[in-house]
């Protein structure tokens, strides 16, 4: 491994430029060389997982728009007309839609994969478990099992998104407990609440903690299969469980905004070798996520104001990513370029 | 035009996403649509032009990299191992490479475009004009009929790039003297130069403006003309004039790093309209880039670190615009989607 790194660092200085002039293309192309072990990476048949889940905690206020958007949207993905169908067309994508437990019957629409772990989504964790230890379970499976199709059909690149109003209310709480981050700094206004709604939220999420009476533990404490199963989102869970078999399968893992940063950040604190699999595409407004990156110790790729979910800030990063890959196969080295080698 | 604007703000606040929520891209789709008088706007046969030109400035040791690198790079292009090859390849850019001044006999090159204006490039601005009034505006005539070219060939979206050492030279005077920023803050590191380096270029860049003794004058007053003449760069001026026919002809402009920024800035000060046409693609390492875009007062798109010039910024930033296009024409709408309009 440490010879492959060499190697590679070797490569990208040789090819025609000043050295590290081409920034953050330089180290991505390191980290997929050493994912993929080769100092000629590939990029193959990128897929787009689009998992979504309604949420309990949504009932509580916590969100500004109405839980009926999750199943409408899901409805309006499978037309072709949402924000991630023009970007997975525009770059290449296999869309997978996945519902594993939107509050709605999209039995009839045939290119959505129905996976429904519960039929009207998770419990409201204000008052009682998101779900079961088995549900919990059979969404890692099902994430697993959504990677390992990919995988077949030659997929080495993997993007996940999700829709689920609501959603951005697990992902503060898991930042707030796997980071040791105040809950204050983890609650933003998620698809555009004020600061009342804000307020509202923060207090809401302060009573999920206290029925769950947490021992004061610091965060490397925490049982974080606790945290998913009490907190979670079945599309979170089942993001989760995606991110674990990719890595496993050596698939390079694009990781969209807030909610797949905390899911990501919940994979690595059950295997920590998905940070190497993993490349933080977007930071978006929520507030929070910034902070949950600098806590994680990674440098996200865009910063254009997206705030859209579905994945779409992790597409809108492949073409850069295809670039790295692009540098170090196709650039001209100084040996054959008959270049002054310019420090 | 005020009523295009409303009709898009309209058109783009009513996909089916939360007003916003796309960020930049929905900022340039804004642009492109007035740019283009479209409520449905279009990307056609892009193109890249890559111009060429040595400077005078460079023998006084403005720069890490020996003057030769820049006839050695031009032929390099030729071959497609270059950095901006690799991008022209992956988003469908065709290139233009042009001679405008470089200091070596290029001629045997049939994909190099032979518009040498002066032989060796530009004068030594430490002692003498940079060009004559002539050279000066034929710079601007060449740069006025490559666009010419490309539009005739049906392109509407127009890169730019650069090759020429020492260019940063003439970049952070124009900055200096167009922004009336103090000298100190507008000159940086170059492709690599040490601190040292940067304190001799600021003494030479002093010397240079003490031989044109300018009566101290707001730079509102300054002549942008006498500047180009007296201070350019070949391949800038020629840029200028690119870009000069670009707005004429209705164009969008893909503006790179630190150089194409300040060529961009007097193209803006010859013809304020050329800002409405111009995407500033990348704010790079350079010190200063950030300070010049922060005076203009454009965001640039992407921040990756890239350094190494030749448009590369550029180019990468393209899909976004491209995401941005399909984002108007291609996401559904809220009327015919048949979501509940959230806020």
């Amino acid at each position: 491994m440490e010879g492959l790194r060499q190697a590679l660092i070797e490569k990208i200085d040789n090819l025609n430029k000043p050295k590290g002039s081409l920034g953050r293309l330089e180290e991505l192309a390191l980290q997929i060389g050493l994912i993929q072990g080769t100092l000629s990476p590939k990029l193959c048949n990128p897929f787009h997982l689009l998992i979504g889940a309604d949420h309990g905690i949504e009932r509580e206020g916590v969100s500004v728009s109405p839980r009926e958007v999750t199943w409408q949207q899901m409805i309006n993905f499978t037309r072709g007309g949402g924000g991630v169908n023009m970007f997975c067309r525009q770059h290449g994508f296999q869309l997978h839609i996945i519902d594993v437990g939107v509050d709605y019957d999209l039995s009839q629409y045939s290119s959505i994969i129905n996976k429904k772990v519960r039929p009207h989504g998770s419990g409201n964790f204000l008052i009682e478990p998101a779900m079961s230890q088995r549900e919990m379970e059979e969404c890692l499976n099902i994430g697993c099992e959504l990677t390992e199709n990919c995988h077949k059909e030659g997929c080495n690149i993997l993007s996940i998104g999700e829709m689920g109003i609501g959603n951005t209310s697990p992902s503060s709480l898991w930042m707030h407990l796997l980071l040791d981050i105040p809950l204050e700094q983890c609650v933003g206004a998620g698809a555009g609440l004020n600061p009342q709604g804000i307020s509202h939220k923060l207090e809401v999420l302060r009573k999920c903690l206290d029925r769950l009476a947490l021992p004061p533990t610091p965060s490397t404490a925490i049982n974080p299969t606790f945290v998913m199963q009490q907190l979670g989102g079945l599309e979170m869970v089942t993001a989760v469980g995606a991110m674990l078999r990719a890595t496993e399968l050596g698939m390079i893992i694009l990781v969209d905004g807030f909610i797949m940063s905390a899911c990501a950040l919940m994979a690595i604190r059950l295997r920590p070798e998905v940070k190497n699999n993993t490349i933080f595409c977007h930071v978006g407004d929520e507030s929070g996520h910034k902070r949950m990156l600098d806590a994680m110790g990674v440098k996200p790729l865009l910063n254009l104001g997206l705030r859209l979910g579905e994945g779409t800030g992790a597409l809108c990063a492949y073409p850069i990513v295809e670039s790295a890959v692009r540098m170090i196969n196709e650039m001209n080295n100084f040996d054959n370029a008959n270049i002054t080698k310019y420090f």
